[in-house]
């Protein structure tokens, strides 16, 4: 039977739900967390919203079967295309939109929001319709970042670094000269890119993580649920992928750094 | 039963196969031509070796279906990972790796080679072994490109353009100043890089297409088992795609130019 110290279960389609894992550990270091990466299927965000549906039905059955006492979709592109759809799991959810919209929501001044994220993200416009159930007016700037997600996961990720300058250049001048002064940050690889994200909008803009925002708000819910875990020692963080632990690994650095108490293990959806 | 007149079958993980199918369309006009492209789990390039040799199981067993005279693996990742595997299909099978070794080891002069493929490709070591295979002194000097698929996908293909031109001059100046005479493109994608690579490595070093090579030895094997069609009209290329046909025909495009006579449909490999 689920509860209070049953775990909170994080799933995403590769390791930039890792931001959101970082965010719970660091607000609820008691709390097991179990985490799903679809890394055998990774990416998600430049597939079909039929496809990530599929896919997303998969990634919560496995973390069902470990009784986990919310599900976490720390996912732009699951997320988006989930939205309102609260039957999806047997139990609490959340994604990271509704979360993020209300931190935009509380900061813009002048109403203008951006969103970045993947492909399918902004496709599906979720983030401008939850956007416009709080602030109807709000004037949203939406722009698709295909090349974000490679280029952080190449390592791609230092200021000053020529691609990424000059791709997110092309990406971000349209919503500066739009004037907005909040953008969300659709997507949990993006914050590995603040830096450079935040010398094109410049420092009036405020950024806000998606998978951030996602850790605060579970946090709350558990809370108001009376769930959260009363375990005294410092909890764990297991992290299952759908390929091989050792290329996760790897390729996760960037992600895991200050992250402990950490096992990585290779799973298998079918 | 399978004769001269069935499909030649063609696979990939997503839609860079189709440099392979240009070329047999170019040389084999009268063929018919069925081509899957696995772009819901695509790509299979940072994937571990494990995954690919399923994936690509499950995508000859779709060719099987249709009775194919012959199994392209258009796909230099699948190509590496199953190598010198004869057994992997029941019937004539080519990967690209030896048709485009036979093509360097023809050409080089200064038996110094490069080679430039997925993080999976270089990994194999398979390209390195088979040109030992045929001359044991030749140098090879191999360099994994994983920003090269993102980057061709989302059209940073011109010459002159920044990030492209800057990543190619980070992967590929080590292989220039090593003074290879042949640069094998170890992944059916880097054709369309072509202007920008030849740019970097200079006139004098000649460039190798996998898919291209792939082509023309699946002709001459085709030609010697007499099972090239005596079909008068011109064929049909049928591509699948494992997720949305939309969504293909859209990320296809600069792959998809200069076909005709093409249809594309969405199937299923569970």
């Amino acid at each position: 039977m689920t509860d209070r110290n049953s775990a909170i279960g994080v799933f995403d389609s590769g390791i930039g739900g890792l931001t959101a894992v970082k965010e719970l550990a660091k607000l609820l270091p008691n709390e097991n967390i179990i985490y799903l990466g679809d890394t055998a299927r990774v990416p998600y965000g430049s597939k079909s919203r039929d496809t990530i549906y599929k896919y997303a039905a998969q990634d919560v059955k496995f973390l069902q079967s470990y009784n986990v006492k919310m599900f976490i979709a720390a996912c732009g592109t699951v997320s988006s295309v989930l939205a309102d759809d609260n039957d999806f799991c047997d139990g609490l959810y959340t994604g990271v939109i509704r979360p993020t919209v209300d931190a935009a929501c509380n900061l813009t001044k002048n109403k203008k929001i951006g969103v970045i994220g993947t492909a399918a993200t902004i496709r599906s416009r979720s983030y401008e319709r939850f956007i416009k159930e709080i602030i109807p007016e709000c004037e949203v700037y939406s722009k698709a970042c295909p090349m974000f997600v490679p280029l952080v996961e190449n390592g791609y990720i230092e200021k000053g670094c020529i691609p990424t300058e000059e791709i997110a250049r092309e990406y971000l001048m349209p919503l500066k000269e739009a004037g907005v002064d909040t953008l969300i940050l659709g997507c949990t690889h993006y914050p590995l890119l603040c830096d450079i994200i935040s010398g094109i909008m410049g420092e009036g803009v405020a950024l806000i993580s998606s998978g951030g925002e996602a850790g605060k708000f579970a946090m709350k819910v558990l809370k108001e649920k009376k769930l959260l875990s009363d375990r005294k020692d410092k909890g764990r963080i297991e992290l299952y992928c759908t390929d091989s632990a050792e290329l996760f690994e790897e390729n996760a650095q960037h992600f895991l750094n200050g992250l402990d108490n950490v096992t990585i293990r290779s799973c298998s959806l079918d």
